[in-house]
């Protein structure tokens, strides 16, 4: 499957090239295919805030680009520049709140800098770390894949009607995809009849990005408003209900794109699977539940205007754009360490003590 | 309260008056005020298809004024009046499918004719029909208000934080409305804290209807991405889901707008309590359960366009304007004959076969 995964791969969002980071701007698809390009750590910060790109494992991947970005200009500058850097990494923690793989990723550059011996090239260091997180991540993607097909093999065989929200594919990652990479490769093995995508309010995710993603590459799609979802697994045969996650506590809650947790409920009532993809790096285990999970509020006008465009009275909106679903309602989290079925925090310790697969 | 909700109208949708049919039209709501006239029934069809006037009250209302129109246009035609309006019903009754205070308008107008007695002028038959339907519905609503914030005060007295979905007040009925109806005397009665309202996709009355009607009177009201309810209702103390109906059926059943059935299923996760408010002319005792009631899909365009703006990718959409709430989920069904709480087929018909409380 992984070569037929990598042949069938067509979007990438982020690309390192020239010595810059170029970002392919999620705020215009899928109406215009722009690219931005990142020549320093303020401006990659900006692009995370701003949502150029977005997805947990994309946010921390580009993360870990603008701090080789940071470290150019600040060796450049003279002066104590590991000092300088310092702003740099700051400016990239605080550019968006839940989402840890950019946490991770931060901290693997830290690292790296810290092991820098004398006569290493910093630069090259930090842009050879960035590459391997970027690169590791798609790895990451196509064992998850491999892992969560398998997984829907063994609970039932037959053709998939599968509902999945937000947008977890090729835009969202550094590779093809956390939950949409399953979705992808359960397409391939010729177990999907049809998925259906939540729009995914207020930002859109599902029918900008995912609906974009999986009608170019010719997976039947369906789009759905958030709210038809319950509906839809009571009349429509959904046998499994499969997303990403911003951060998974040690418990295995999960963090996901608002909405998440209302699924999870449904799916819980109506008796569909529910399947959870991220790669270990999306896995916080110094947070011992959800509940300590900070939960991003973004402002109000994403839910009242769409293209600047008011879509309804003036009167305030209260917008997370996470929420927490409990363990106890997710049938499985599937990572690139393993599968872990009915997640506990025995489980996820056992995941994150297990020697990596790849 | 009747008193006090009767001072704190502000806001009408339907104008019988110089012998037409005057409908806000809801389409361009907040931003525009224009009224629309029909003059025959074809008009008003054409209104409640494209829903200048929409809520389940509000369109058995324009339903009764469009036979009184067609009837004028069929007696000055001359020739079988009676069978040429025969085709005005048929053509009111194919406007839309799921809501059945439609049919049950149409058939006191046709109930009516049938009543008509040699001598009588059947114009002012059927305009005082249509009249009268208009009349009680707003008194519906006024007992409706007084059941319901008695059925919240007996649970529990304190402030509340309600959650509603669609638009369910004047802009819906006759009167001041169903749910919204509740909410507003509760209000009045300086039981509620805030109300907060799902946008309510795809047509967003959420936002643009009952947010605008709330914000004009005052009453404290957040906004928020339907996807956001189950997080609400974890996170900011939800103590009642209230909300409208198109149909209820002979068990207790409730169709409403596409997403309630979802609330419904969130409501009993979290032990909050889930409110349904409509006159009895919702009530289809003719249907068995809410699997029989036909569920309108509407063009997917209005999923995936906003004003005429593209929202998404070009790929199906799947858009059921309605969904069934079983009765099992329902904690009180609130009639302007009483309330049934927990609802079965039962108690359903010991509150049709009541007499009237107005």
């Amino acid at each position: 499957m992984r070569e037929r995964l990598l042949a069938a791969e067509k979007v990438k969002a982020i690309d390192w090239r020239d010595g810059a980071l170029h970002l392919l701007d999620q705020r215009r698809l899928p109406f215009e295919e722009i690219w931005l390009a990142c020549h320093d750590a303020a401006s990659v910060a900006q692009a995370i805030r701003d949502m150029v790109v977005r997805g947990a494992p994309a946010i921390g991947i580009s993360a870990a680009y603008g701090v080789a970005l940071g470290a150019r200009l600040r060796l450049a500058e003279g002066g104590d520049w590991r000092a300088a850097l310092d702003s740099d990494f700051s400016l990239l923690a605080a550019s968006r709140p839940t989402a840890v793989n950019l946490f991770w990723a931060l901290n693997r550059m830290r690292e790296r800098l810290q092991r820098l011996r004398d006569g290493d090239d910093p630069l090259a260091a930090l842009e050879a770390e960035a590459m391997a997180i970027h690169l590791s991540d798609r790895e990451a993607n196509l064992t998850m894949a491999q892992l969560g097909v398998d997984l829907i093999r063994r609970n039932q065989g037959n053709l998939q009607n599968i509902l999945t929200h937000c947008n977890t594919g090729a835009l969202a990652t550094g590779g093809f995809g956390t939950a949409l990479g399953v979705i992808r490769g359960a397409w391939l093995e010729g177990m999907v009849e049809r998925v259906y995508a939540d729009e995914t309010r207020p930002w859109l995710q599902g029918s900008r990005l995912t609906a974009w993603e999986l009608a170019n590459e010719g997976i039947p799609v369906t789009l759905n408003a958030d709210s038809a979802a319950a509906h839809l697994m009571k009349t429509r045969g959904i046998s499994w209900v499969i997303v990403g996650a911003d951060r998974i506590t040690a418990n295995g809650d999960v963090a996901n794109k608002i909405g998440t947790y209302q699924l999870a409920v449904s799916a819980m009532h109506h008796g569909v699977k529910f399947m959870v993809v991220a790669p270990s790096s999306t896995i916080d285990m110094s947070l011992a539940t959800g509940d300590e999970i900070p939960i991003e509020e973004r402002d109000g006008r994403e839910l009242l205007e769409v293209g600047g465009q008011r879509l309804g009275a003036d009167v305030p909106a209260f917008n997370p754009v996470f929420d927490v679903t409990p363990a106890d309602l997710i049938d499985a989290i599937v990572t690139e360490r393993g599968v872990v079925e009915r997640p506990d925090a025995a489980k996820m310790a056992q995941l994150m003590c297990r020697k990596r697969l790849h």
